[in-house]
């Protein structure tokens, strides 16, 4: 039986219906994938140099080089797979040329040069369709959620393990590597991103890379992990205390807690992105540190870490459901350390489902 | 004191002196870096979200993100440091407005949206400049030569250790699972690529993905590995038996053998880069396999796992002295198997110094 994280032909084939239905609504001819998020979408295979030529008729085709090839042909059963002698410019353009196209949507993404080489050799209107892709990708079928939530299971099993290395004198790029080890342990295909552990006044720094820092009593340690599975990614952020917490360190946490949770409360289907960003921003205000919360509380989770949509605060798009995001908010003081506290939330008519399990209480290690 | 694997910051310095020639040369006003390994080339800063743009009078300056800004300031002292909101493009717009900039250089890999965006904003007549700081990569400086060879080293103690675990039964999944382990053990950043390792008919696939196949007697195993250190990386691949070889299987591997070794022999400072692939493609060839080598000769190696130069039958570009590049014919056999011999040589005025140590005789475990 396939396990239920991988997606079947025919789930495939569905996504691939829904692209031809948008490409008629947007009276295109054509659409050319090229992103690999995109392609592993449509179609599953996870190689670069490929390229998906979506054609309305049911004929889309899959375009892969020699080195490719045989790995195409034996996993794309729901495309034609030619190969084709890099670059690919000659082919399509006969491709396209053949079938009369005129209007070629394409991803706003692609390299420059590669669009240059599209418009002098494929003599056709290139229109920018980055958003239909993105627009599918953005709600979650079944199969996705099931191969995200495995991440994230993943993801805290390895925290488990490297919890219990966490004491004084370790140093944040040994409990890095343990992390990385845990989650090939667990089964995960890798890390979602490079993990982060800031320690001390490292943990002021949001994006701060485990280096040589041993940790010490009294620090504050911001975990932001996330496992792979499927292609698709899971994304945690906790903030343990190394020995007691002391009175302040335990009001900055529960500043970020309560904002973490006022702006989960809010997400649901027609909600704006930015009122999520919001819920979390009054607060932090509100007590004073809303010039330590630098960065949007969250992003969509899925094929790629960061994705469509983004929970800024200008965002004005309403969440859809289906749609699987972060809410990450977090105070970031120099010098002195950071608190952040990250779950994924799936998106619903009710409300948001949080898929992370991992409690949200300040651990005292 | 500095190890010395590591740039200097007058290293730095130089690079940017160059690039602020060339940039006279070309006739530009300024140069806008947005590519991460060309960013990390000219300060050594590795992480995302960061644009350098290259003046002539000396005030070159790097813009980043709040989430960088402070790890930027603290490392980058040859360039003025600027924290931007993103988008850079109000920043940049009065930026170039303010010193009179009429003509903009900009590498063509940037993504086909940012140039938009850098078209509608910056009011400015942008100019495809990919080439100058391709070319002033393509020639390593001894600081990059010596990141280079420390990877190579790291990734040779780390095959010698997955050979120790090659025999019947074990995966091609564990011995790429060995393989990272080694690297991390042996001190490197992390693997240069995703490892090679396939066994008997999976050795006819160049790309193959280490899977769940048990390695059997009698199997040709390709191991095309190679580790990071410093941001630089190597490549280096060698094709083992399991047991002993048969005659057939004698017989392609000693014509990869020569073939590789007649490609390192007319590798010198002038030689064109076809010349390189010919040489072994030729040899290929008259021995009846030429179909079976389906892939150009190598590449250029650095920060990037695949950079400058390309070494394909038709670039008629002369090698330059210190260029490091890959030399790795291969023969693929539908159904059989495949051997690839890979080295990374260094261009002299003199001829090709080989980095790799590994030799180059046929092991049978």
């Amino acid at each position: 039986m396939i396990p239920s994280h991988c997606p079947s032909e025919s789930l495939f084939a569905q996504r691939l219906q829904r692209l031809a239905r948008a490409l008629k609504r947007e009276k295109l001819d054509a659409i050319l994938v090229w992103d690999r998020a995109n392609t592993r979408y449509l179609c599953g295979f996870a190689g670069s140099a490929s390229l998906i030529c979506i054609l309305p008729d049911g004929s889309s085709c899959f375009l892969t080089d020699s080195r490719y090839i045989a790995l195409a042909k034996e996993t794309i059963r729901h495309l034609e797979v030619h190969e084709i002698k890099p670059p690919a410019e000659k082919f399509l353009a006969r491709l396209l040329h053949r079938r009369g196209i005129r209007k070629v949507g394409f991803e706003e993404m692609i390299p420059y040069s590669l669009y240059r080489q599209w418009g002098k050799a494929l003599k056709v209107q290139l229109v920018e369709t980055t958003a239909l892709i993105r627009s599918l990708r953005e709600q979650k079928d079944r199969t996705e959620l099931a191969a995200i939530a495995r991440a994230q299971r993943i993801t805290e099993r390895a925290f488990e393990r490297v919890l219990a290395l966490c004491r004084p004198g370790r140093t944040e790029r040994a409990l890095a590597r343990a992390f990385l080890h845990a989650i090939e342990d667990e089964g995960g295909e890798g890390p979602a991103f490079d993990p982060i552990i800031a320690s001390g006044p490292n943990a002021a720094i949001p994006h701060a890379r485990p280096g040589d820092r041993a940790l010490q009593r009294g620090d504050f340690v911001v975990f932001d992990l996330g496992a792979r599975c499927g292609g698709y990614h899971s994304d945690m952020t906790r903030t343990v205390v190394i020995g007691r917490a002391s009175e302040r360190q335990r009001r900055v946490y529960d500043i970020v807690r309560e904002a973490q949770r006022r702006a989960v409360a809010v997400v649901r289907e027609g909600v704006l992105a930015c009122e999520v960003d919001q819920a979390a921003r009054r607060w932090i205000d509100r007590k004073g540190f809303g010039r330590r919360f630098r960065h949007r509380v969250g992003h969509g989770v899925g094929l790629e870490i960061h994705e469509s949509p983004s929970l800024n605060s200008d965002n004005r798009s309403p969440l859809r459901r289906g749609m699987v995001i972060t809410v990450e908010p977090g105070i970031y003081i120099e010098g002195w350390g950071g608190v952040r506290i990250e779950d994924m939330v799936r998106v619903t008519p009710g409300g948001g489902e949080v898929l992370t399990r991992w409690p949200h209480r300040l651990l005292e290690i």
